[in-house]
């Protein structure tokens, strides 16, 4: 018989699941869109306001999970795990049930889950930044390199708190989607219960086996009198996504049609099952590109701490490995503010708009871009930051802009990767997955360039869930580790993007323009 | 009778006449389009090469004038008077005839005229300044700001001779345009013979009587060699635009029909001109608003040296009182700029850009730019300044980036009142002229606001032109002096823009940001 695993990646926009055979075989998958999150309902883009709705979650599980299954022999359905945004926690009840799924919370945006990309909490991550950094002995942010940001857990719990009494009234803790997910799929969703994901916590709660787990009581209580008795809510031990958490509930097994039997993996973020999908190893940085990016490293060995990185944290990623995280607060999203400018006069492809940008020669327009369009992730985290363009005259067209606001975002990039260097972290290939990374080979190949290196595209468009596959293929006992899950599993390369010598310089000099101008924004009236 | 006479604007794409009775009736009024340029032949924008044939002014200037005189008493006319953009000087011969009409130059572009904002010059500045800096005893550049711009004579004539050795060996002399058409309607463009014009020769050619005249022959050979002897084949005296030059050649009065006895009057830049017909003062400054716009003020006494303007010189506005002007390398043209930028997508108008950033609250959308897209005039001339768009966000909208577009070119215009008045010129009032004064309440209420001043906008539309009229009425001797003419013949001003108390605290902390990215920028790596 030859199993099957369903990997299941819920992203901002919509969830899929991928049904893998153990071989490999990539059997079907399924796309949903969330209802409620497509009209905006709970969202103010203009103040980065970003709440999902729990209901949108269980509706698209079991919307792609029944749709994946559709014509498949469901008695193969071996394993199921989960990868999520994040930190994108909500507070729950003593059941461990999202508080906006209870009748008098069922559309108050702070009971509902605060996407990754929620800057509601900013006052929060600025104190929470002001106390451990004044704090004797350790810095509990040294591990999440060293910027405590608006987008994670404390923060965002703490901001909740401080906001809306009814809520923390009804609060008895607060998960990461991706734990409650994958306990919602066991039946058993009691917040003691619930296994914590190593990677979320590690990377976004400042949990750490170097202080006991998550900071201590008088630390948060420090950061607020409102985080008193916080800690013992939350948990200690946390799981990395290798280990199985339980088996399908009767009532979700009813509705897939699946055995009981069917294990859940552990969960994580997407961009780290990602980059397990994309056969990670200790020499690949892994960059999710899309509308903002997640750059991913593992290292053997724990390095020293890292500055101004998104985290490193052991069994993140690979587990036995240290798994190190960085990013860019926009990409993809640059690019699509731009076309939003021009659509103001029509409508205009980005396809179109790199066909012309890449009849631009590197620096020929003379105009720079500066991507901290959505503030900056890494290196050193700083959501105040925002982008600009540079350089502009009268000559200045419409495809340069738009060249220059795509080199800014391959700039950026190489900063994280020159920041891992710094650090002593070897950085030897660059593999690309996510939409980005087929969709614009002008894009690939300005990395390739920039960072002077071979960048590689995933061949599978379903990364994130190929690795939900394969990890719970190991979790269910099929593989001894995941990287004989990768090995079995994984879908390779289909293309290398090789640097152009003759390009090598030019960029090289417009990155130093590039690191200097965002230096100068760093100390500009504009922050 | 009533004596009627022609103004003759020479704008940077067309050319217009009006006619003006000595009441003050305006008579009628004709534009015609250059043709040459109209089909871009001489000039490369993005390297910011700009060239006009001496052919595309002989035939607009017979155009409109005969347009003009179409029906009209033609035994009235008394005066014609000319105004041109400057500094556009030509290269001509020993008959005073610019090279390119001579067959063996009819399509070089350094035997034409090198308009107004040709930065072809810039490394001829950079050495006029090294040299002009280091001189011993005094800066020849004192009475024009203090820096030597790539857009000034000197910079172009060298230019001219450093690299078309053709032309060089051609060229008799150096014309500016404005000199050149007048003496032409005369019949006589003899080198020697020529009236030049005291407002082109004080604001741009470092003429001034302190030293005689132009600098002397040792200074400009420390410039360049080839600069040796130039001085004695230009001119030593130059004369104010009340005063003839002399009167309508047979020829040419064969050709529209007048008398032998018109007069023609001196010569001078459009924006001056403009400032006499918007009937300047000694408290108003007044603005020409376009592309790019100049700015000009009178003082009764000689102020002292003032940093980082275009120029002070007896007489170049008003005779007998001091002519200051200063401007913004580009204002409408920002806005051209961002319309073509849409374009790309399709169709969209300034007017309906105009009424959606009217709707955006000042400072709302957290945009910023700097207005240099087209290097920096006043107060500092610097042409290697670039503009910038800071403060960008995923939420920046079309509306947003426009306001701040428009905000900052008036932001850039209160920097020039703000020099003025460090510098112990008082600005009282502000006119304005040109086309985005009558065709953007928008702007001119930022105008208001920002200033914190009301702003008249003058109800003539053709106010450079009217000027022309009111010299050559002062010229033909119809009044005693100009001041007279502009009581006389003045069209008034039929538009005020009070400030609105509640913007002015809002656009002051706007415009202080504005004065510290512009900083930041001057000492950026985008120089």
């Amino acid at each position: 018989m030859n199993r099957t695993f369903i990997g299941l990646d819920f992203g901002s926009d919509s969830v899929r699941a991928v049904l893998v055979s153990e071989k490999g075989e990539q059997l079907g998958s399924c796309v949903h869109n969330y209802a409620r999150w497509a009209e905006k309902r709970y969202c103010d883009a203009a103040r980065n306001i970003f709440r999902q709705h729990p209901l949108d979650y269980l509706e698209g599980m079991e919307a792609v999970i029944c749709g994946v299954l559709a014509g498949q022999d469901k008695s193969a359905v071996t394993g199921i795990a989960i990868d999520t945004t994040g930190a994108t926690p909500c507070a729950v009840d003593s059941n461990g049930v999202p508080l906006a799924l209870l009748p008098e919370f069922a559309d108050d945006p702070d009971a509902m889950f605060l996407l990754w990309k929620d800057h509601s909490a900013q006052l929060e991550a600025d104190r929470i930044n002001a106390v451990a950094a004044a704090w004797d002995g350790v810095d509990y942010r040294k591990y999440e390199g060293g910027t405590y940001s608006s987008e994670w857990f404390f923060s965002k719990l703490l901001y909740v708190l401080k906001h809306n009494p009814r809520v923390r009234d009804a609060a008895a803790s607060f998960v990461e989607h991706c734990d409650w997910i994958s306990a919602e799929l066991t039946g058993d969703t009691r917040p003691d219960k619930i296994v914590r994901s190593r990677c979320a916590a590690g990377h976004k709660a400042m949990w750490h086996t170097d202080w006991g787990g998550l900071p201590p009581e008088e630390f948060l209580t420090a950061i607020d009198p409102l985080l008193s008795g916080w800690r013992a809510r939350l948990y200690t031990e946390t799981q990395t996504a290798d280990k199985p958490i339980g088996t399908l509930s009767p009532r979700w097994a009813g509705k897939f049609g699946l055995s009981t039997s069917v294990v859940i993996g552990g969960s994580g973020f997407d961009c780290h099952f990602g980059a397990v999908g994309a056969q990670i190893d200790a020499d690949t940085l892994v960059k999710v590109v899309g509308t903002s990016t997640c750059d991913i490293l593992v290292a053997p060995e724990m390095p020293r701490c890292i500055r101004g990185i998104c985290g490193q944290v052991d069994g993140s990623v690979v587990p036995g490995m240290i798994g190190l995280e960085a990013g860019q607060s926009a990409f993809g999203d640059v690019y699509a503010w731009f076309k939003r400018v021009l659509e103001y006069a029509g409508k205009v492809s980005i396809a179109d708009l790199e066909k012309d940008a890449a009849a631009v020669a590197p620096g020929a327009g003379g105009v720079c871009a500066v991507d901290w369009f959505n503030g900056r992730r890494s290196p050193d985290a700083d959501t105040t930051l925002t982008g600009a363009l540079l350089g502009l005259n009268l000559g200045s067209t419409t495809p340069m802009l738009f060249r220059a606001l795509l080199e800014s975002t391959v700039f950026g990039a190489r900063a994280i990767i020159e920041r891992f260097r710094e650090e002593g972290v070897a950085v030897k290939n660059v593999a690309a997955i996510g939409g980005i990374s087929r969709k614009s080979p002008l894009v690939m190949q300005m990395c390739a360039d920039i960072f002077n290196m071979p960048v590689k595209v995933a061949k599978s468009d379903q990364t994130c869930a190929l690795g939900g596959a394969m990890f719970a293929a190991t979790a269910a006992g099929v593989f001894p580790d995941v990287t004989a899950a990768m090995n079995a599993m994984g879908a390779g390369f289909d293309l290398t993007y090789i640097p152009n010598a003759a390009n090598v310089p030019v960029y090289e000099a417009l990155y130093q323009r590039y690191l200097k101008n965002g230096k100068m924004l760093e100390n500009s009236a504009m922050r």
